[in-house]
């Protein structure tokens, strides 16, 4: 950590800083320049809390922070990549993994059917919400607990892993007896108690960003998890809020980029929550393949048109399949199978 | 509702349209321009997932929403302003009211020393967080149920009502034997399970609006409590995230002064962290009285040096005392009592 | 355009609408529901104004424009792909352009080898900029017409058109004279005397979209260009700003898509802007041509460790030499040739 | 100027850093803990791009600036309040300045209806369009230079000084025939050229914040008017882009008690554009004077329901005059005189 003091500040203030530096047992380290001086604090431990402490010192500019707040998911920590094995399908070992779905579980034909025409087209893991949260008190919430006991009948026919969301802590029991992949939600990024939740299963657990979370915040949610001795954390991409209006969301890859050097777990885009608009997703899809994603999740509806939520971005059945053999493509030309 | 279709759609996917608000029971009144044809939708009772339904229904250019998708906390319901009673402190009423209190509950020294400060400089009510949501897994986070005793203590002395934070649904009950008002923090806006839980309750929430919640999500948040029968909800504005990094958020009064045109309920103005710098507070403490909140939240530390947490946006009690008589000023100004 | 009344607004309100439509010799068509009135807007030629107009007449609660406001530009007017031909080169296609170069020009044997080395690889355009936008006063501004004499000199030896950037419209003439597409940068999209001097020229522009640009925000001012004849217009996504500070900025993919959609212009991608690190430029650049672009503009300098302006973004020679060939395989992948 | 290395970085990578200091004349002063090695950058006169020069070097993980990168407008240079004297009115000397008048100058009985309308409801200067910057190049860009004649007579008239916009550096010096003082609109904030000629006039200049700039790029921009000699420069908050729609933009009233403090200039608020809808600008200009605003700007129309521009966000006459004693009051309650 580096402490910045003001201008002419006086020897006294500097002084108090490194006092507290030493209570803390850490030594500074004084950088006179012309203008001012800057202390570079020394030690094996620095508290997390201790640059905010310090920022408001009598004298004090500003405080820099000079390495990432986490650890157990960092690439300095770990630089072989993260692979999470879903029953056998591996993420993050250099293929490219597509999950496919309907946004929530309505009926048992409608998630059957989309299960079967997934599978079909190629998919390696099916989704759908059988809890959902939903800005509105009055708008569809989810079937509860009898979509997840479609959604394991969905498994039992086509051999499909199934990715679903938890919501709160009280339910990850039971959505853990049905689930193979905990998913959680955007909103859910940092509620704190049901990471830990999650953590505590072992179980793969794929993390969305939240919609106005820094990469830094997003991999510190991770860190809650892992923290619980969980390492089976999927990342997942679905688009930040910005003043952008024309789509739902702004798809940022250049997140996954970044997030897949700063961290050894895979990370996977989700161009339907990231743009909106199905008409969007093949592209996108595409786009963040060759990002460098570990693969994508996609939502697939039978009939969009009477979806029960997000139909506006849900592929077809038959969209759907005619976008895989592009995914394939493109996986190919960057270096990853499917 | 309004379905605008496509230049030049054919007849018959406007008659797709058609059929399909039949099956709602809703009618669609046509409007034929030069270059394209709008339908108006007109019935008792629009689905809530009808826009979204129809948006991408072959022909469909778009679906425009013309009500608010909000109800219970609507002006358009109810035009008088609700009063939110905290044990005879009346939050809405045309005073001013001042909450004021440490992040963190520390030590009972920390805590009792706070309130006595704030108590005696004029504040009406006492913050101080017992379980606390931090981005990083590593830092402190809060004293829990010991916390909350040392609040109710600092109660009893004092007169204060207590206002702090509840994070999970888990702990509601726990939290409500201790609390006046149950806070919702910024990450937990959208935590729909614990809305509902605190709407159960029937006790005032302050409900903090969301880093990059719209004014609508907001008050489409504050309708999941009422919809549990609950009307004491005080609405808090604590800060956005946007492009800017010069203060830790920006503090948008623009929605305190639309809010309070929206809806009936009380809004209060968090300048701490709407800043995150202690000297920025006490302006933008008065700028938000003058913007039209029915009062302020404000950290305020015995020792903002050695805070465990937010120790750089914390008014010292000095600090604090000062700007009491200014606010009292700026509320005068604009017809406010305290 | 559509004119929603408030609930319960009174026919003289209405009354006072439809007359003021009348005045603009437009007719109202009435749409009446349960709670409020629509008028759906009909006629020939409704103002551009007539939206904010309307917008804050008595009962009026709000106005809603349904079509798009410019013309020339869109593909409602224009179905197939515009294809601007610079020397030869046709950009728009179907293939993929790849323009690459330094950030600025900076002395001879700087452009020299960068253009010797692009051209190598399979570049088909050389960028670089003799007048630069920067921040402060007190940066490099560029060489001014010594460095676009030698990007002509450039050109003179590799065959490779020139792209380089025009600040102001007293310079259009100058820059004109060296330059093959005039470059319009991310902070004057919205200069519009600048744009309609390109616009007169008639010469191909590069029209970079604006920091906090709308989609919409930029195809006006592609309309701007247009409007004065030139239809040779090239759109290049390059980077939004948002909340997130880990990248310069956030490559908005998702703009490429709608893009190529709502516009028949072609469409590039600045992955070096677009992120601010030269180690996530390939993969973006990867990903704009998934997503659809019709090439990407890259900075490429032979020693970025002392480039005078962009180092931190720019490739190596030899690290744009290897990301062609990825180019030209992910560019395959989704039906472009090189 | 501190240079953070990689943990682990090698000796020869360090020593590659000191090297290039010293040919910048500047010496590296080691900090070495326990993971990684920090260089403290110590001279005189550190360049300004040495920040991104050596962001890239090998080794380095980041390049931090602990100094701001404006001077002449900075408050470390000056402590003392810059005060503007437009023709014997003082900005930014204590009193609350108020600025009003329409958005485009339309007709002379309009500018000169509205100058005797703010005069008498205590207005300092009248503000007024003749250059209009517009989205679309179809929609009313201004009168002209007719338009800054009419300005001329109503000052002729009123006395009250002619606040007016310049779009263009070719337009500078007829528009300084008539005005008092210049205005630099948002999307002009960072149109160089353009800020260099208003800086050689040596005339007050009205620098509005661009859309998304930070408030370090806004304070650079009003560095390019100073250093040209100009010391007359009025910073104007005008409202930021955000993810918010309710409000057409988010005024940034954080902006304004920052701006305060780290410059010596002084600072209006636009509440009219800063909010994009009438009814909230009244309280909006209060609170922006509670904030530390040495004034306000407000668009007033003699009737807003037929402005050819900014009507929604226009205040009519009478309601200009209400706001008067209550910006008089809120005023006094901060201690400035109207």
């Amino acid at each position: 950590m580096i402490v910045v003091m003001q201008a002419g500040a006086e020897e006294a203030l500097i002084d108090a800083v490194l006092e507290r530096l030493e209570e803390h047992s850490l030594r500074g380290h004084l950088v006179r320049g012309e203008e001012r001086t800057v202390i570079g604090v020394v030690g094996a431990a620095i508290p997390p809390t201790l640059k905010e402490e310090l920022a408001h010192f009598g004298g004090v500019q500003e405080t820099l922070r000079i390495t990432q707040p986490y650890k157990l998911v960092s690439r300095e920590l770990r630089a072989e990549d993260t692979v999470v094995d879903v029953r056998g399908v591996k993420v993050g070992a250099g293929s490219c993994v597509v999950i496919a779905g309907p946004c929530s579980v309505e009926s048992e034909e409608q998630i059957m059917t989309t299960a079967r025409a997934v599978r079909e087209a190629g998919a390696t893991m099916l989704r759908g919400g059988a809890f959902k949260p939903r800005s509105s008190p009055y708008t569809f919430r989810g079937m509860g607990e009898a979509g997840l006991k479609l959604l394991a009948q969905a498994r039992e026919e086509t051999g499909l892993s199934i990715v679903t969301e938890v919501m709160t802590p009280n339910d990850v029991d039971l959505v853990a007896r049905y689930a193979d992949v905990l998913q959680i939600g955007a909103r859910n990024m940092q509620n704190y108690q049901l990471l830990e939740e999650v953590g505590r299963t072992g179980m793969p657990v794929l993390l969305k960003r939240g919609l106005s979370a820094t990469i830094e915040e997003w991999l510190l949610s991770a860190e809650y998890v892992a923290a619980q001795g969980n390492p089976n954390v999927i990342l997942c991409e679905r688009g930040i809020r910005t003043f952008e209006t024309a789509t739902r969301n702004t798809l940022d890859l250049n997140a996954v980029a970044l997030a897949k050097r700063r961290t050894h777990l895979p990370v996977l885009v989700d161009p339907s929550h990231g743009t909106g608009k199905w008409y969007l997703v093949p592209n996108m899809a595409l786009a963040g393949i060759a990002a460098g994603a570990d693969g994508v999740i996609i939502e697939v509806h039978p009939d969009p048109d009477r979806a029960r939520s997000d139909g506006a971005q849900s592929l077809s059945c038959e969209n759907f399949a005619a976008l895989m053999p592009k995914i394939a493509a493109v996986a190919a030309a960057v270096g990853r199978q499917m």
